[in-house]
C-alpha cells in the first residue's frame, strides 16, 4: 500500500531535515533537490526512502554535515575533490561544478572525489552538465554487493553509470545504469511481491544461480550485467571494475570490499585503504568538437531514427534513455510521489526525533 | 584444421600488403602491428584474417592508403580529427598519440575521430597509453549488425570500450569488450562447429529469440549485453548508443545505420549523415589526480585482491581483465599464430595479386 505526496512538499521536509542536522542552507538545499529528483524519476531505492539513511550515518558521525570541500590537486582539465565526508549528494554536485569550469577553459573537465558518501542517483549529477551545452558523466563506487565472474566474494558495489547527452528539439539521451543484471531495489519489489527472481540476477553464498529474492540476506551475491559467463558477465564485470578505479583508485578513496556500507549499523571495513567512497564526474563542451547545434541536430535525427526504428514481435515501442524517467517525472509532478506505508512512518519518525513535523509540511 | 606462423614473419607480410598499397612505410608498420597485436592477443577475427578486407575497400576506393590526416576543430583538451578515409588501423593510433600530447599539456586529452574506417582490436589503442603512465580509452562504432532493446532493425554494431589501466608490479587491467552479449566471431566459432547458439546471443528477422548461429544471415540480429529486457539488455543497449554517440555523432562522422559497412561487396547507405565511420580515443594522465606511484601500488593492490577472491563453485580461478589476452599473447609469441586454411589460401592470392610472396616471408 502506497500514499501519494507533494512532489515540492517532501522536497521541503527533505531540505528542513538536512538542515536539522546542521547542514548549510545551499548544501541541504542541493541535498534534498538531489532525493526528490530520485522520486520523481521514479527510483523510489534512492528518494526520501532513503533520508532516514543518510541522517543515521550523520549519528554515527560517519557523515560531516559542515564539509570543507578542497581540491586538493589539479591540472587545466581535471581535479580530486576531497569531501571531507560530506553528503555525496552535495560533493558530487560540487564536483560537477569544477568540472563545468575546467571544461569552459579547456575543453573538458574531469572530478575525482574522495572522503565522499552515498552519491544518490548518478544522472542527477550527469544532468547538470546539459544546462551547459556539455555532455555530462556521473559514476561512483559503492558498498560490495556483487561478485565478479568466477567469484563467490562481495567485491563490488552495483557501481552505476550516468552520461547525460543533450539534443536539440528532442530531450536529452539520459543513461543511468548499475553495472549489474538488475538493481538492488528490484530484489525488493519480488520479496513485496513474494516472487522468484529470474537467473542470472544473483548467485547463493557458494557461487551457484540462486532464484531467492532474499539471497543477499544470507550470504549471497548480485551479479555483473551478463549473468553468467556465457552471456558476457565478465563485461559487467569490466564495468563494475572500471567504475571502481575511476571513483576510488584515481582519487584515493576506497575501492572494492574497503567501500564503506551505506547502511549504518554495519562497520566499514578495517585498515582502510583510501578516504570514504568515490566517485567521477565529468563534463565535455559539444563545442569543443563541433559547433554544438549540429551536433544536436544529428542528436534530433539519432534519437528519432531509434525512437521510429521497427519493433520486434510482442513489443510496442523501441524507447530511448531516459524516456521511461521523464514519463515518470511528468507524471509525479502532477500527481505527487507514492510512498509505501513503512516509509511514511519512517519519516514520521525521523521529523520528530529532528523537531521537523512530517505532517504540517506535506499536508496543504 | 589450422598451421601456425611465425607472428614477426607475418606481421612483415602484413606490412608489405600494406606498402604494396601505396601506404606510407610509417602507415604500413604502425597498420601492421595492429593487426598482429589482434592475432598474439587471439582476436582471430580482427588479425591478418581481415587483411585483405581492408585492401578490397582500397580497390573499392572506400579506402584510402596515403591520407593527409587533419585536425579541425581543437581545444586544450580536445580535437577533432579528418582520417581522409585512410585506415582506422591508423588513423585511431595518430588520435591516440594528439591524445597523450594533450594531456601531457593539460592533464588529459580527448579525441574524436570522423572519416575514417575499420580500426582493429580497440585494446591496441587504448593500450599505447600505458608507457606515457596514462589511462588509455578506444572506442569505435562499426557496421549495424545490433538491434536495440525491443527491436527487430538493426541499429548499432558491436561498439567495443577498451580501457587500459596501467599498475606496478602486476600487468596492466587491459577492457576489451563489445557492448553485445557476444562478438560476431563466437557465432562463427559454433558455425565451424555445428552447433547452436545460447539464448541471448542473437534474434531472427522478426525479432524472437534464435539458437541459429547462421540467423545474422538471414536477417537476424545481435543483441546488446544482457540479450533481453528481464537479464538488462536494455543496458546494453545504453552502453552501445553511447559509443556511437561519442564516436560518431560528437565528430560528424556516419552514425547508427548509416555506418558504411566493412566488408567491399555492400554499399554504404546513400544519403549518409556524416564521414565514414567514428572512432573516440583518451588518455588521461594518472599524476592530474594523484602521483603515478601511489595510484599504481593501489593498483597492485586492487588487482592481487581481485585475482585472489574466492573462487565460486566448479570455478578455478577469478581473472583480472586482460589476463587471457596477456597468456595467449605469451604462447603465440613463442609458438606462432594459428591460421585456418581458408585464411591461408586468402593470403597467398592477396599475395599473388600484389606481387608480395606469402611462402618466401612466412617461410624462414
Amino acid at each position: 500500500m502506497s500514499k501519494k505526496f507533494d512532489s515540492q512538499k517532501l522536497k521541503e521536509f527533505t531540505f528542513e531535515i538536512f538542515k536539522a542536522i546542521g547542514c548549510p542552507e545551499d548544501q541541504a538545499q542541493i541535498a534534498a533537490w538531489c532525493l526528490n529528483q530520485a522520486d520523481l524519476r521514479g527510483v523510489d531505492s534512492h528518494g526520501v526512502a532513503r533520508l532516514s539513511g543518510y541522517i543515521r550515518l550523520w549519528e554515527k558521525k560517519r557523515l560531516n554535515s559542515q564539509p570543507e570541500f578542497k581540491i586538493t590537486h589539479e591540472t587545466p582539465s581535471t581535479a580530486v575533490l576531497d569531501a571531507d565526508l560530506g553528503l555525496g549528494l552535495v560533493s558530487a554536485s560540487k564536483a560537477m561544478d569544477i568540472a563545468v569550469e575546467k571544461a569552459n577553459q579547456v575543453g573538458t573537465g574531469w572530478v575525482a572525489v574522495k572522503n565522499s558518501n552515498h552519491f544518490g542517483i548518478a544522472a542527477a549529477h550527469a544532468m547538470k552538465a546539459l544546462d551547459h551545452n556539455m555532455i555530462g558523466f556521473a559514476l561512483t563506487n559503492a558498498s560490495p554487493l556483487v561478485s565478479p565472474t568466477f567469484s563467490k566474494s562481495r567485491l563490488l558495489g552495483t557501481n552505476p553509470i550516468a552520461v547525460a547527452i543533450p539534443a536539440n528539439t528532442q530531450p536529452p539521451v539520459v543513461i543511468d545504469m548499475a553495472t549489474t543484471t538488475v538493481a538492488n531495489g528490484k530484489l525488493e519489489v519480488l520479496q513485496r511481491k513474494g516472487e522468484l527472481s529470474p537467473e542470472g540476477w544473483t548467485q547463493d553464498k557458494d557461487g551457484s544461480p540462486s532464484n531467492d529474492p532474499y539471497i543477499l540476506k544470507k550470504g549471497g551475491a548480485m551479479l555483473p550485467l551478463g549473468g553468467d559467463r556465457e552471456h558476457g558477465s565478465h563485461k559487467g564485470y569490466c564495468l563494475g571494475g572500471l567504475v571502481d578505479i575511476l571513483s576510488a583508485v584515481l582519487p584515493g578513496a576506497n575501492y572494492g570490499p574497503w567501500v564503506p556500507p551505506f547502511v549504518a549499523f554495519l562497520d566499514p571495513p578495517e585498515n582502510p585503504v583510501g578516504e570514504g567512497i568515490g566517485h567521477f564526474i565529468g563534463a565535455m563542451r559539444i563545442d569543443a568538437f563541433r559547433p554544438a547545434q549540429d551536433f544536436k541536430d544529428h542528436m534530433d535525427n539519432w534519437i528519432n531514427t531509434f525512437r521510429n526504428a521497427e519493433t520486434a514481435k510482442d513489443f510496442e515501442k523501441v524507447l530511448i534513455p531516459g524516456d521511461p524517467e521523464r514519463e515518470t517525472t511528468a507524471e509525479r509532478s502532477q500527481d505527487g510521489i507514492p510512498l509505501l506505508e513503512p516509509v511514511i512512518e519512517d519519516l514520521i519518525e525521523l521529523g520528530n526525533s529532528l523537531n521537523v513535523s512530517f505532517d504540517k509540511i506535506t499536508q496543504s
